[in-house]
């Protein structure tokens, strides 16, 4: 970190400054130019409150040179995080495919669809039971009961199950739950993210809506501080004023994630567009881009899903989506 | 809510849709053009689920013409909401004046300052005790030791206070508090809404670094929906890709939600640009725009405020702010 | 187009409004709804101003079904474009390289690098002889004497070439340019794409830095209803809130356009970005995502080029990424 | 500036470096850390190029602490720049009031409202000739048309008229205009700023859809450096997410601007909400925030207007808007 002090700063209050920096396990070392004072703050400075030092009357600028994560930072761990979701390992090549209803609606359905989806090789079997809703009157998911109807699908099928979490108080429920998904709107629910870093199950970390890279990783840092390090981050679309698509896909966050940070990185072409056509380039386009696992939306009656039902694909066009990301990942 | 059906569907699966339609408790009328049939609902159209109703292969688009939201909609409630915080009306004409420092860090700090502001014209008195930070190494409040701070500077001053809430599971501790605070990160924090529906206290809900003022007060009728009507709304700024300020301060959220909401509308200039000197034109300019408030931070000592600092105001340049504020608002 | 008319509003004034369309060669269809009258807009609606029937006190609210553009659009065109660029055909299953530097800088320069590109499979030679720079500071292109080199180097490859232009009244510079580039800043620059449909060369149009998919085909169909019909869509990134990359490649507009325009669709993953590493994995997922060519940005010495060389590759790295490119060609 | 070096860097290359730096007319400064080598430039660093040094392999991060605009910078320029508009004076507390229809229609429309618009008060009169629209379908302006008919309600007024301007070739044209506009589509068209800073007549630059300040200063700057300071910025609005107003009019860019800039800021809330009823709230906002000025659209038969009709006051609702931003600028 660099701070540069303001022209014609006293001394003392130079001084003041350094010792306090000094007083937070980093050292300082000062360099004195014509018109300005540079601080070079060396060591750990994950811990230093940058925007604090921003506010000091005499600081002009300060600039970060290393990232403010640090557990997630491939820097400091540049081997792959392979995460085992139940015996699946996403991440370090091993490529994650997460299939299934947008909400489980019923006994009948989600098992028909996770059979269906494993047949085409689906890894990791997906269903909402607490949907975030933008409305209180829309359908908000089956909660415990679909949370039930999962697990029998699990029996079933064999497939590990990830489901969404909107609430720490609710972990009793996910005992069975292989990986536990953070939506977008609670990507900075801090509480909820706390308790997460408390248990010891895999984490599939969505970005927010309108979230850098950086505060994502600093969510992921949130978990990984309590001691959870087995995080998958899942790109899903961010806010633009683009509307002809629901939101846009960040596909450049697959690289980009890949440099900054060892952990897997998956991608939702599902909800990224809200279109079912776009499903099929989007994944193949996701999978040219380097992720590490796709997922997918997938449902035996698209036209009746109580939610979502658009951006969902039927289990033939599953297949087919399947059969094209193999080729491109054999290609790249 | 008017839904066009595509070209050349038949008969049979239009009288589906309206018979599925009619059993949601809207009535549907039927007009048939030379190319498109147009279905016009009535009645009640809050639960109708419009994504669903799109994603339907038949229906070429959706319109709402009405609202989604019902209980904070003017149209059903003409009349200006007045919220009474603890004896601190806010609404209706009632400007509330909310002063104090970002964070509570003494006994002392809390209690000069509350003075200090409440000298000044301010009505209520803000602190955070619990702190949403990007960063989890960064200072996150002093949690129930602020909280108590809090209230003995009520008991010092007798201003009701306000303070923002994190967690659901945090309620029984405040229960002296006279006003919660939904911080913007928990703007779409479902099920924190769904809780604070429950209780019987006046809410303060922050808009979302990036949402819309829809989705905004489909939180707020999160809220109403559990039975509490008691919110204020409060812009603080919105994320666009602006770099000199920190957030875009939406002025004119102000009028249009007067337009749209009877509830009382706030405005946070502090947050929305992060700079203190550019607190005091905001301040009047949301004044001038016909905003029920402002919140306003407040710090004796910005310099080494724990945090936000830079976009603090010492007790003095408050005093001049709401000396201004006054002018305005008689000036209108 | 369907326009709902507000409730309560007497018959006269909905037949003025009807007789006043029926002037515009479209003709009206009324159908009257317990609540509201719907106007049902039929025939060729691109002439009828949305903007102003919107802002008629009686109209409720106007949804397009068609879309606003008409030559560009896919559903008057079904079959896809295929444009000539001297020989070299880009749409309709014919795939594009475009590849060169920034900016030309000297003879040697753009000679030697076209014929390495060209070597590694490079269609068409780009080159900026006039660059548009934020900063009137900034270097601004050798400009009729980068032409001039540009040539040269078409005279001495037989690549085709592709350049910006930023002012009609250079365009007898532009007699021996194969491919007219309208740079993002100039996408909205209507008196230029008027002068550019006047003639018949085949044109490139960027995407602005801030626009949508809709605002992009209307300035293709500005072009086009001058009668030049040969443009080519290149989707270059759109700014968002990430500050990690420089602008967000949106990929998924490229399946989206194949569906709403019949013109081709390239995309410059080197521009998007600005980090050259990037270039490889999104070059590689905008082919997988269907794109009909790709612009990339080739230096013989990157260090030292003149601007944009940080998103610069050496030409070992263009061979690499052609390659690669190949392989997902291949797979899909 | 400040440049970082990165680790490990060979003191020759470092060198080499600082020699092709100090050729570029600033000095440089080299502080040598523990870890990194800083350099400082000192002098005038306009015409560094930023982007250049960034892509440089030996560098780690380069932060600008001078602003990279240099005639509009206030710093340079500490007093209120006055601009004189055929007599009336904008900036340094004189304020403006631009007021007429967005285009002109007709010989009595433009002189009726140019009469009733001054008896309220207005100081220059507004009237688009040249209209860019998205659509090549929609009304585009009377052309040379309506230019002549503005100085004809000029004769007629003795008003001080304003336009604007899409082409340079078209500058013969504005000969009589008193102010010339660029529109936000044309902000970033730097061939036409280059043209009018060969000119010597007042410009009012407005902000571009999805620029920052940094960007829009840059712009006033190639006017600038031209040889023409004669400018006038205005906001009009931002692009961002939000729906229910067109655009999100940014009013924090007053004080913003004013601190960073000496020329005068005025703001039109007109096109920033296309809300007739909006612009009352929000042009005494844009005073109270300390706007130089307001330009506010005004039509005698809003309802009919050729185009945006919707935003615009009758002569009556301008009257009021007038009489209560004054009493706004004497509350101030």
């Amino acid at each position: 970190m660099i701070a540069v002090i303001k022209q014609g700063v006293p001394e003392t209050q130079i001084d003041n400054l350094v010792n306090w920096l000094e007083t937070q396990s980093v050292s300082v070392h000062r360099s004195q130019g014509v018109y300005n004072t540079v601080l070079g703050l060396v060591g750990d400075t994950t811990h230093v409150d940058i925007e604090l030092l921003q506010n000091l009357e005499i600081v002009e600028t300060v600039t970060r040179i290393s990232e403010p994560f640090k557990s997630a930072n491939r820097k400091f761990h540049p081997k792959d995080t392979v995460v085992d979701v139940s015996g699946v390992k996403v991440g370090g090549g091993h490529f994650a495919m997460i299939a299934g209803p947008c909400s489980v609606e019923s006994r009948e359905q989600i098992i028909e669809i996770a059979k269906q989806v494993k047949q085409s090789g689906a890894t990791l079997l997906r269903g909402g039971a607490f949907k975030p809703r933008t409305s209180p009157y829309d359908f908000q998911g089956l909660a415990a009961d679909g949370l039930e109807l999962l697990k029998e699908a699990k029996k079933e099928t064999g497939m590990p199950i990830v489901t969404e979490i909107m609430n720490a108080n609710h972990l009793p429920l996910f005992e069975d739950v292989d990986l536990i998904q953070v939506g977008a709107r609670n990507m900075q629910n801090f509480e909820l993210l706390k308790e997460l870093g408390r248990i010891r199950k895999p984490i599939l970390l969505k970005r927010g809506l309108a979230n850098t890279m950086k505060e994502w990783l600093m969510s992921a840092e949130y978990i990984m501080a309590g001691g959870n390090e087995q995080i998958i981050l899942c790109e899903r679309g961010i806010r633009t004023y683009e509307t002809y698509t629901r939101n846009t896909l960040d596909l450049s966050a697959v690289p980009m994630l890949h440099e900054l940070t060892h952990l897997p990185v998956m991608v939702d072409p599902s909800h990224a567009s809200g279109i079912n056509w776009m499903v099929k380039p989007m994944a193949m386009a996701a999978a040219a881009a380097g992720a590490d696992g796709l997922m997918i939306e997938v449902h035996n009656d698209p036209k009746h899903a109580l939610c979502d039902g658009a951006q969902s694909l039927t289990p033939e066009q599953f297949d087919d989506v399947a059969k094209r990301v193999k080729h491109i990942r054999e290609a790249i």
